[in-house]
């Protein structure tokens, strides 16, 4: 799989791919992540990326051109499957967005900062437009960080234990159940006895069950769903 | 605000805090950041932070005894609003949130690798729980780096102009309309006519339209929730 995350800050994305998981995948070469900085793709002299908007208010807006000739450069080398924004009100990262979007060959990200960008960009350029929550970040870039993390985990080969991706939180609806691990006890604090029972077929039973019991607390709306 | 993020690797979370905003409102002295390695509270000379699962099980899990001593001396040093916990089963992040923590003096942030943390862990210092959306990520790294980017640009003075970040979505439960900037015209595509009028009360109205268009189309669960 290949990433090509256009942005303004690139600086800003370095240090979540040289480090853990990202970085292994990267080394395994598994995937590739190449970071635009937006200004190389800008002819004026003052490297002008942004502009105030039209109509007046807060807040700067991306211009079209530059990021038009990075995107067209890009797809000129290559067949892309998506060319994705990062935006608040796109739609909402989901496991199974991210475990979609692992099978894909290539991707674009285009991290938006400031006030976004202009919505030309988005009518004429983006096929898919991704949020990964309900709130409002400085640039889109902690954004691309997240998705490509969701995503590159799941691709085959990047974990050490393929059976660990598996078990997590929302690949079967349900939250994980509490995990524990040496000391038994600590300060007074046990570990719950069935999971030092042996009994396998048990534990599966009980850590069914304490799946089940946090989703229906924490997160009724997921049992909700997976009913429907 | 001062916020202490828990780590295996702090590396990973260096860029984030090195550019852009949150680099800018460190070097105004509106927040403080400090990275703690987990494993500087190991004893051991292995250095081990994690271990295997009770009952068995893919994932290694983090251990209690750093994590209580990397936490216990923070608290004997100052006063912590909130010791939180980044996890997919947390209550997800919303921009109220963010509004909320933006308000307060100090933080912690635990961050969970692997597997997770022993419960232990969970049950008995952390505060609050907090998911920045429903996708497993390899680490708690990112959803750190994100809260804090959510929460820092709302502290007075972090943002230049004070007015912009209440003009983003979800400030209003509304999305933000769409934006444009120069050129008015791009390959023919053409801002709209309404934008360069002059005519602020109608551009205004306009804005209101749209943001509510496009509310409508793309979250109608926002405007559900604003009606309750």
């Amino acid at each position: 799989m290949r990433i090509d995350i256009i942005t303004v800050v690139p600086d800003l994305l370095r240090s979540p791919f040289e480090a853990s998981i990202l970085k292994r995948a990267i080394e395994k070469g598994l995937v590739e992540i190449h970071l635009h900085n937006l200004r190389d793709y800008v002819t004026d002299n003052y490297k002008q990326i942004d502009d105030y908007q039209f109509g007046g208010g807060a807040g700067m807006v991306m211009m079209v051109e530059p990021i038009d000739k990075c995107i067209t450069k890009l797809k000129s080398e290559r067949d892309y499957d998506e060319v994705i924004y990062m935006t608040p009100d796109g739609e909402r990262l989901e496991q199974k967005t991210a475990n979609q979007l692992s099978l894909q060959k290539n991707l674009i990200i285009l991290c938006g900062h400031y006030k976004g960008v202009d919505q030309r960009v988005r009518d004429h350029f983006i096929t898919r437009e991704i949020s990964i929550g309900d709130y409002v970040l400085s640039g889109g870039e902690l954004g691309a960080a997240v998705l490509c993390d969701a995503v590159i985990r799941l691709i085959p080969g990047v974990l050490g234990n393929e059976t660990s991706a598996l078990t997590d939180s929302f690949q079967d609806d349900l939250l994980a159940p509490p995990v524990y691990t040496r000391p038994a006890e600590y300060k007074g604090w046990k570990v719950p006895e069935i999971l030092i029972s042996g009994n396998f077929p048990k534990i599966e039973q009980w850590r069914e069950e304490q799946a089940w019991e946090r989703t229906k607390k924490l997160r009724p709306d997921l049992l909700d769903e997976s009913e429907k």
